[in-house]
């Protein structure tokens, strides 16, 4: 079983980009101290909603299946780059974030140890957890132009 | 140097999670086929956004270093992955995308040859194809309730 997702990105400047996914439309930018014109999120900052987004359901899902309910649940997540790839300047550092750290704040009637289990079990089930963790082939190859 | 980038996120529903990040907020959801309430893109779809906006930025700063000129920028990204990990079904697939595929429409006048080679450098310096393509540490703690 496959489930294929498509997004379809027109730039708009050097830094924006509109992008389209299902019926929904929403930018993405970078900030004006990264040269940008700040309209949206940066690319970065939306990997992390992401993986923010994927615990979400997750611990939701495992939570039910262990008849555990979730009152609430607010998680922080944050990574640190060094841009040094990005700008072609010297540089031994990946381009990416060297790790990123979530905390999740559970509302549950749930032990502790309960709730590190169901975070562990979630962190091991989330596809966006699981593109970070281990290596995700990427290709970009050039398309033909398309007469608009 | 490093920059550090913050992503808050607050549980509205087991599908659903808005999303700060500085100024700007916005919604994860997944859709109804999903079990959602199609309230925004889903969390694998902001990874191929985050994917497209990133490209976007540095295919348009590389082109500029080689003096090439990029009138326009389109981008498709595609990934497939099977829920079967995620719904915790038998499998021997990986939770998330097998692969991300991202094809570029490229407005210029420079050759081919010219592009591929931008393409191939972009995706080398590109942060989010880095944290995808190399393994990214990711942890998931739970932090205390805060009496809100």
């Amino acid at each position: 079983m496959a489930v294929t997702f498509t997004v379809t990105g027109t730039s708009e400047s050097p830094t924006k980009l509109t992008v389209g996914a299902r019926d929904f439309t929403f930018v993405v930018d970078e900030p004006e101290s990264l040269g940008g014109t700040d309209h949206g999120p940066n690319p970065v900052e939306y990997v992390l909603a992401s993986l923010a987004g994927c615990i979400n359901v997750v611990v939701h899902m495992v939570a039910k299946e262990r008849g555990v309910e979730i009152r609430g649940l607010k998680v922080t997540v944050q990574g640190s780059l060094d841009p040094s790839r990005l700008m072609a300047l010297p540089t031994e550092n990946r381009a990416g974030f060297e790790s990123i750290e979530l905390l999740a704040e559970v509302d549950s009637d749930a032990d502790n140890d309960e709730v590190d289990e169901i975070l562990r079990i979630a962190e091991t089930r989330c596809p966006v957890a699981d593109n970070l963790l281990s290596p995700t082939p990427v290709t970009l190859r050039r398309a033909a132009l398309v007469a608009v």
